[in-house]
């Protein structure tokens, strides 16, 4: 008998729901060419009332062939497995250091995608330049600091980070991007998101420079575009 | 009952013709790489004999495995819904600006392409060096003005940039690229072909000056090609 | 009655087995990336014995999905239509011309593939500083002259190029890549080849100087690769 | 009857282990982009306890179509021929050399991947700027020297290159990348993981200097990595 066993029906079937949705969300990533081989993870909280909320994550090593909601496991907020057949991705306690300090925020994305990494590896923030950016980032596409693996400074750098910014992408410092959303559908169309404006931007500055955006049109542009599309 | 149900039966024959066709043109955005996300839209209009045109569009925030023809939505050249199930593309208003202002365009298409969209970050129009240009465009593809999304001015900015032009495709500033055709299929084809363009002569930019093609060779590879392709 | 019909029945399996592997090879230009919508076209000899060669190839302005070996064309090598229900595409004097001129040619590829076109676009050869270049073309890739299309130009300076080279690809100026080979198999692996390595040589120039190999290196690995692979 | 016949049944499971094996990872090579028509080989080590071991590698000249375990074909350590119904890659000779003189190796496998091959065009090295090379590579990926094919040269390049190295990955200049790994799983992981920080280096470089990751920082990665990993 698993942890899960003592959880109240609904969250069982809040824990299912998730398992098989963030497997599906994590074809999206090689679909959209962000990952490589067993690359990127894609998670997705699920709240428990009365108790300490739960994360959906894929396991570590697993390719992208082998993904079955079955595969997918289950961590409490501290980043322990809380039910799973394998070991729960390297990343799980960055993924779980968000959940734990944002309370509003429902999914978390990672990858390695090719251009943001590459404004990554720089530290060059992603400066708003496109009225599709304005509409979804409101604003640059922050850097985050240098941070190991291995306690919380990956995750304590995603959120004071995002902290200060619209954005709900952020480049870690010669790492690459995190994504967060109120579910994970959200977290994985702002990592598709960020890979467009990091590819476009950059391939725009190689021959010049962009024209910039009036700080007033982005306000307007991402104003309307969150209250037209802000509930999805 | 619609206010299509008001229409000749010709005419609702169109309209069925045209969500099929537009269905499955906006198949050819992805394939084609032209698109990610839910981005990029195709429409066609329906003409009404001794009544108003009307357009047939993707509808707003459908991601591209659930499009049907039945999905489409029908909308007057207002850009108001008259058929369909949900809101039709935040686009509609400019494609429809469009239709009301030049009568024998059939087809536009709006995508954020990579290559075309990084020209229209920079405000630069793309210079006519490849004869397969000079062939479909005519000259180089000119950039439009800024424009707000809201009310008339993204349309206003397409019809006034491609009155002065041969070209079908206009580069919005810091937004992206709209083409238009004949039909829709015309207008799809211009999409695939100004993200083409724009892709190889920004590489072969990279690393050095393309040859220019003079003026009188353009005229006539235009000349000669749209004698023989034209009707299409 | 079509010409055909007065060929001997040898000639005509050997037309039926040509339109079947020029059909077949079409589909692989968009495979490996080298042409978008209808752009693109392969062709192959088929020889007549004591009588005028034919060709083979794409009628004009099909697109990918509705290649089928009956939809293949045949001309004489005056590109006059010998059998085929459509028009065949507009490169077909070139194809011929080459045929024309050098006998031992049995297949012609032409496509606007990115990279190569980028290098034709300045009308600059593209250097050979990788093994895999030495191997196949012996050599640079040279260019052609800025030629328009409707007479023999563009195959006269097809033609010309290669005669002083031992690459079977051109880099044709403002235009694009035409590709030889002993047969339509040879001619599609050129093309394949010289985009490759006109990519990989662009990206390595955009940071730097590639190394140089030395011309009796280059002539060992071509004289080696030729004598392993030529009969093929 | 085969040389294979000869061997103890275990040794012949191995084989026909190692030709599935191996014909399946073929299919990772285009699947990731690393390779363009025939080019790219993967060749695995059977082990032959008190006798000499034998590799499984893909014949010459297939195209990636046509691959089946029954295909592949198997030599000695000398890149003999021992059983398989065509000739062994041209490249066999360098892997025989790799497995000769690294025992504790089981797999190899050469690409041309695009990026990998623009940095041994140019010669350089890629420096250790992305949390994910450090973890894999543990610092910069070496070139190895120019070699002609036809004798040991290309092999012993590997060898003494990749014996001053952490890297699992070796760039032959103006060649293109070899990658080693304890069987040829590992093998490919490192073909694909060279080719992603290739290009993700490359294009960060395009726009600026990366920021370095300090020494202790990639040896802390790289520890903690293969502590984790290294075992797969």
């Amino acid at each position: 008998m698993t942890a899960l066993d003592n959880l109240p029906p609904e969250v069982r079937d809040d824990v299912a729901r998730a398992r098989e949705k963030v497997a599906r969300l994590h074809a999206e990533l090689p679909r959209w060419g962000l990952v490589v081989w067993t690359a990127g993870n894609v998670s997705e909280r699920v709240r428990v009332p009365g108790g300490e909320d739960l994360l959906v994550i894929k396991p570590s090593g697993v390719t992208y062939d082998e993904l079955t909601p079955e595969s997918m496991v289950v961590c409490d907020l501290d980043a322990n497995l809380v039910d799973g057949d394998r070991g729960p991705s390297s990343d799980t306690a960055a993924h779980a250091y968000v959940y734990r300090h944002m309370p509003e925020i429902g999914g978390v994305v990672h990858t390695h995608s090719t251009y943001a990494t590459a404004w990554a590896a720089r530290g060059e923030e992603i400066p708003c330049v496109l009225t599709m950016m304005a509409d979804e980032f409101g604003g640059p596409v922050p850097i985050g600091p240098f941070a190991l693996i291995g306690d919380d400074s990956i995750g304590r750098g995603i959120v004071e980070t995002l902290s200060d910014s619209r954005s709900p992408a952020v480049l870690m410092r010669n790492h690459g991007p995190f994504t967060i959303g109120r579910d994970a559908t959200a977290a994985v169309k702002a990592a598709v998101m960020v890979e467009e404006v990091a590819r476009t931007i950059h391939i725009s500055r190689q021959l010049g420079e962009p024209v910039p955006i009036a700080a007033e049109h982005i306000d307007s542009l991402y104003a309307r575009y969150q209250n037209v599309y802000g509930q999805h």
